[in-house]
């Protein structure tokens, strides 16, 4: 069963379920059989009915009248109207477009493929796939070009992965925490269901040249984008995308086809991919010597960055909810890792003191969003929750002390006048909450 | 690795690797290493550049335009346009709407909840998520109600299934093969991620009398739909669901919360869900009753079928579709099966004198659809082209001469004057390809 179980034996079933301090409770402790019913130490959530069942069964008004007819297309509901991507710069002025996936409404493992957050240079090129064509050259036996047509009779591979862009994260380097939903901190990372080519079926049939060590793709559009990519990552797992979530790419996800490089900084991914040129050295283009090169305290800088490290945050309760009253809550949240399957996430309530296993949703995918999910009973007094992740490779989040240590706080230009360091966060995210259940960014 | 490898060593290396009549190779077949290159035996699908490696990277007209503006919520190509479901009722008149998932245009095996089909019996109901109430009562300790605050604070489990209509795939009981897409065909199943509180939790929040074996779910829409499901799989696996595919249930798939049962009959899978009764019997309503209570040949009739049991169908290549030029071309599909998890998947390209196993997508879930793929070398000879699959208890599609010995071919009203018997097919489905490349529906 890919589901979680619990019922049936599966976790403790003594009365007293605390898994940690500040009212963490098991990951898989049995809630029900009496125990919110009876209200017993605040759990109870649902509102007993004694003897007013007839009241909500009463026909509301949409019960009433016949709803609005299907379309093509189904559409989301107008309450929804507010699960959307904020944007950096909505009126499209001729620079950088970001638009960020808002986590903090969203559940589950799949992004929604129009609420993927996307990071365009100069706008969505409109391509026409009959027009397009994908050329791959440079140190091969044979060049060839494949238009979308041929592509499309390749053997396909379907796989869940994240994309997370390098710059995903930003304000965390801030010293002081900044007051700012999930969306705006950590919106830059979104998971879906990808389904395309293996590059290394097109890098058969053109034969590579076993000195090449190297790989540059080129996008499309406008900007041209190039990033150096090792060909070891060809080798072992990259994909060039045809669809997203079951339909074709959207425009703006890099349609009609995407280079997908799974666990590798998002810049990387080359949207409107029409090159791949076969090298022995890389080429150092901007997005690689300049803007993705982190500096770091000392002045230094990374040489090529380019795994996603192991990372995990709240979603629920996060940063602009609040908790109306005392009782039974669950604490749920993503963790994801570049490098492997997420093996443990680890919860605390009271700021990292003490620490509890949540329960990891199944099946955990390689370099994919997993869920996590633990019972937390708040009992009204200030608390801090945290998730730290750990994957199959043992790597684990690192705190924030530590973190900083190496990477520094350096969001403001004033600490670092070069300003390019501000990638990779891959620490904890803390939400404090107060007595009246308001929620807050802070460090712990 | 959740991906198929094709490199490595990992399938046999031999010249011929062939595994079935007609074509069909080995699923795991190598097909690179200069053999496509080489345009040995039509495999080759790429064109060799010949020195003409210059052509197709001159800049295309919108590599030298700024795109369009990114916006809140992201926008499919206009080249997908078509990417749409086909509707039965489409003025929304005061009777049952179908809008049926484009399953030849997709792939992976997400279905895109704005593509997921959908069948109303009066238009979608405008349901406001701060007013709808879930009561659970009936044979119960203490009857309650739940507000969707109050649900969205319960552990919630996230998983894929697929949910599929009673009626989906009904022409395929007409006796002669109908020559329609494979929208129309088998467009009344969709799969998606699913997220929300399993039913088990809140049946131990109300305490069930042990005498109890039956609940009687109902909608808030206008039917006020309602069937009879066994209390057994409540227990097992329902969920009452909040999120699809990471984000709200769209309008039109019962926000703000269905009921879900993995597996079985669409319509079982209450949308609007406002009520839940918890009885000793069945309350014999319409859709159980009478509309999905299959009649069979001798005039008898199914009493409560639930499962929708193990089937699969290829959608690329499929009707509508035309192959150009002899040559290398991949098989892919889609199988599923409401008893459990897709063990094994056979294809044919001779109408099933033989057959070669498909290489199943990983990880391959309970009761939700798996991706197959198998390669092929068209030699531009008549060829018939069909899958079948087998789940992992060891049910296996029938084929459709034993199909129809029991179930018989019903779809013209004057061989079942009842006319309700066209439900849960389950046998094969065929595509015959003539020596122009074109696809039409058979039954071989």
């Amino acid at each position: 069963m890919a589901i979680l179980k619990r019922r049936g034996g599966l976790g403790p079933t003594a009365p007293d379920q605390q898994a940690a301090g500040n009212g963490l409770l098991h990951r898989r402790a049995l809630l029900g059989r009496g125990l919110m019913l009876a209200g017993a130490a605040g759990v109870g959530t649902g509102t007993s009915l004694s003897g007013a069942a007839a009241e909500p069964l009463e026909d509301a008004e949409w019960s009433r009248h016949q709803g609005t007819t299907v379309g093509p297309i189904g559409v989301r509901s107008k309450f929804e109207k507010d699960t959307v991507r904020v944007l950096s710069n909505p009126k499209g002025e001729p620079r950088t477009q970001h638009a960020r996936t808002p986590h903090q409404l969203l559940s589950g493992q799949i992004t929604p493929s129009h609420l993927h957050f996307t990071i365009l240079h100069n706008g969505i090129p409109d391509i026409d796939p009959n027009q397009h064509k994908l050329v791959i050259h440079g140190m091969v036996k044979q060049p060839m070009v494949f238009t979308m047509d041929k592509l499309m009779r390749y053997p396909m591979v379907t796989r869940q992965t994240f994309v997370e862009c390098g710059g995903n994260s930003a304000p965390m380097f801030s010293n002081e925490p900044v007051q700012a939903s999930l969306q705006l901190l950590h919106g830059l990372a979104s998971n879906s269901e990808w389904t395309g080519v293996l590059l290394s079926t097109l890098l058969d049939e053109v034969g590579v040249d076993p000195k090449a060590v190297w790989m540059l793709p080129e996008g499309a559009d406008t900007p041209a984008l190039t990033r150096s990519v090792p060909l070891k990552k060809a080798w072992d797992d990259a994909i060039l995308v045809l669809y997203q979530n079951g339909e074709r790419l959207m425009a703006e996800q890099g349609y009609p086809v995407r280079l997908l490089l799974p666990g590798w900084e998002g810049n990387m991914n080359v949207k409107y991919v029409r090159r791949i040129k076969i090298t022995d050295q890389p080429a150092m283009t901007y997005y690689e010597a300049r803007n993705y090169s982190p500096v770091l305290p000392d002045y230094k800088a990374y040489k090529f960055y380019f795994v996603n490290e192991v990372k995990s945050f709240i979603t629920s309760p996060s940063f602009g909810m609040s908790l109306k009253e005392p009782g039974y809550y669950e604490i749920s949240g993503i963790a994801y890792s570049g490098s492997g399957t997420i093996k443990r996430v680890m919860v605390s309530a009271d700021g990292g003191n003490s620490w509890a296993e949540a329960a990891v949703q199944g099946p955990a995918q390689d370099k994919a969003f997993t869920r996590f999910h633990i019972p937390w009973r708040w009992d009204g007094s200030p608390a801090v929750l945290t998730s730290r992740a750990v994957d199959d490779g043992g790597n684990i989040q690192p705190l924030r002390a530590d973190f900083v240590k190496v990477r520094g706080e350096t969001l403001k230009p004033v600490t670092n006048p070069m300003g390019f360091a501000n990638q990779h966060y891959n620490s904890l995210t803390c939400w404090g909450i107060n007595a009246k259940g308001e929620i807050a960014h802070v460090y712990a």
